[in-house]
């Protein structure tokens, strides 16, 4: 906290933000209502959250002096996105900047290598993997694994599917190894869904669990989140809230830590993916749950208490806004919104782009199919999949 | 709506907000969701809103050439308060500037002898009344209304309590004739409590009423709202919403409406006061309905479709946070987010000044004691009131 200063008894919290996505747009909201000072550093000045965040500066989000521009007089530094270097925020603890989550904690989100690594050290469930540097590897990692298939993924630089095959031979692992980045082999793990357990995790040790949720994909996007995960044994939600407690604490996440699960058909959980920020499977807390996860975010990494992740109606269902053929969604909301007035609507103020996130809808309420339909509907038209 | 570009294919609707404090600043979440763009004419940079909208500008919310450099580009020109210079909003009219709610409307809520008059003259339910300009109408007046005690108001320019004043005789109203703008004579209406029916209109036509809500007063200041009002009778709920609905209808309001309501002993109802804009006794919507009133405003003058205003909750109750003698909001804020998980504190990022309104709690569920015993505790904590 800085100092209180006689001419100003207030000591609004200030929280740098590195990066201007539509997650660092989505912490503005909690941040007014909380009387949070955000600090943001944007690529562009049209970035999604660079549009509402009064205090935006236009630099290099990888480059250490205007990381170090945007940190001064922060009493933190989060992130939008993980992708910023580990050496440059060492530098900036160094300085004295308190970064959260801390660059000892951001590699398991950023390397896959690290990621498995560690949580298999913890006793933690991943599928079986073996990390490589050559095609010569290969063989030798597939049998260490269990045999064809794998999963062949380049440890860094990957995200919505990229950077990620299903191999059955030798050739379709190829590409992986072009990135000349270090490559985790898998076992193909069998599975009947993914599941995402979401935590927020404060720096003095407090961690709240959000109920754990269904997370539907296509081409390996996320289009839809149902929460709860429909029909899921109390004691698997159980065991993946606390799966995600103790990943939270193995790593030491300060802030929200999205773990990506598989559910076996036996019911076992095994880690998938990590991120520490807020995540699209949590999007749904911000009319469903009491306190969003953007607000437990800012909360956590300002050690201010967590706020209670408990569910407000029996189903909320989340679908992704992916950008198609009609570039004018403001058109289409006057549609939407007529249709379904208890549709919430969040647009992202991006130019639309085939298959790019550019919103979301949100709908509560207790029949997941009926909620389905409805955000479903909603989220292909306003992405130009439908017209009616 | 603005022309498509052929370098920007999105139409963002552009809204101009006249006034910065905490209506327009809360109107931020909503904008922000539905990518709406807030201008902002603030009267000071650090203005409640101002600190948090990109595009502000500072100047004078009276003056003609502010209001005009503010209305250029906007789809819509409109409030955070009512008290712009109707002659200047006609002049913006003319030049070609959507006003919402117009300069026809506003009247209505800025000058109680207006109000009186029209609402009279549509058969709609208000005290007896009588406008007089000097002292010496006043024997008069109080004759016709029905004898003393009387409530007398200044027509223009009061809030809060202020400008109206209980009078037993003669030199009780002394003090109402000073500010040399007509006086508005009422008979002092017998009430069990004071009630607020909240609709949204659109210049399509579209309204839609939220539930109607008791609104605690103290010393003329509402400190505490419940939603529902309990115990109110079904009938007198439907009463008071088809009677906000005939207000926005004779008065010709887009945007929000509040209806500001005595309840008789009887369970009769007669109108109180008018505001055209969001409203205090409505911020519990944030939470507690599908659709916020600063939603449902900035829908409104967009002429969008209007969203659900059904509740979320049996019951949620908003408490006012008053400024007191603890100058550090944010200090205080630990406290009462550890004491309360499920609170919702809304901070206005205003200096603290005695009874000035600095922010609101507010808390959902279904025991309206115990949920007034949690937001008491958080207003009172955050103002100073209390200590533990």
């Amino acid at each position: 906290m800085p100092a209180t200063a006689p001419d100003d008894l207030r000591t609004r919290p200030v929280v740098g933000v590195v990066g201007a996505g539509q997650l660092a747009r989505m912490m503005v909201p909690a941040a007014v209502e909380l009387d949070l000072e955000l600090h943001l550093l944007a690529a562009r000045a049209d970035d999604a959250a660079a549009q509402v965040i009064v205090a935006t500066t236009v630099g290099d989000e990888r480059g250490l002096a205007d990381l170090r521009a945007i940190s001064a007089g922060v009493d933190v530094l989060t992130f939008d996105h993980e992708h910023v270097p580990t050496a440059h925020l060492q530098t900036l603890q160094a300085d004295g900047v308190v970064v959260r989550p801390g660059p000892h904690a951001l590699p398991y989100a950023t390397d896959k290598s690290v990621m498995r690594r560690g949580l298999a050290a913890a006793g933690l469930p991943v599928p079986a993997f073996a990390v490589i540097e050559s095609p010569h590897e290969l063989a030798a990692a597939v049998d260490a694994v269990g045999g064809w298939p794998v999963v062949v993924k380049t440890a860094r630089g990957g995200y919505d599917g990229r950077g990620v095959w299903v191999a059955a031979q030798p050739q379709d692992a190829a590409a992986a190894f072009a990135a000349r980045v270090p490559v985790v082999v898998e076992e193909r793990v069998e599975f009947v869904r993914e599941l995402a357990a979401v935590v927020a995790r404060s720096p003095s040790g407090q961690a709240v669990a959000y109920p754990v949720v269904e997370s539907v994909q296509a081409d390996g996007i996320c289009v839809e989140v149902l929460a709860p995960a429909p029909g899921l044994a109390d004691a698997t939600s159980t065991a993946a809230q606390r799966l995600a407690l103790d990943v939270a604490t193995t790593v030491d996440c300060v802030g929200i830590l999205a773990v990506e699960l598989f559910e076996r058909p036996d019911g076992t959980l095994v880690v998938n993916e990590l991120a520490m920020r807020p995540h699209n499977t949590a999007h749904w807390t911000i009319e469903g749950a009491v306190t969003s996860q953007f607000s437990n975010h800012l909360r956590a990494v300002l050690d201010l208490p967590l706020g209670s992740p408990a569910a407000r109606a029996p189903v909320t269902v989340m679908a992704n806004v992916l950008g198609g053929e009609r570039p004018d969604v403001h058109r289409a909301l006057h549609h939407v919104l007529a249709h379904d007035p208890a549709l919430h609507v969040h647009l992202y103020g991006k130019q639309v782009r085939p298959g790019r996130k550019i919103g979301h809808v949100t709908v509560t309420g207790s029949d997941v199919d009926d909620l389905r339909r409805r955000a479903r509907h909603a989220a292909d038209y306003l992405g130009g999949v439908i017209d009616e």
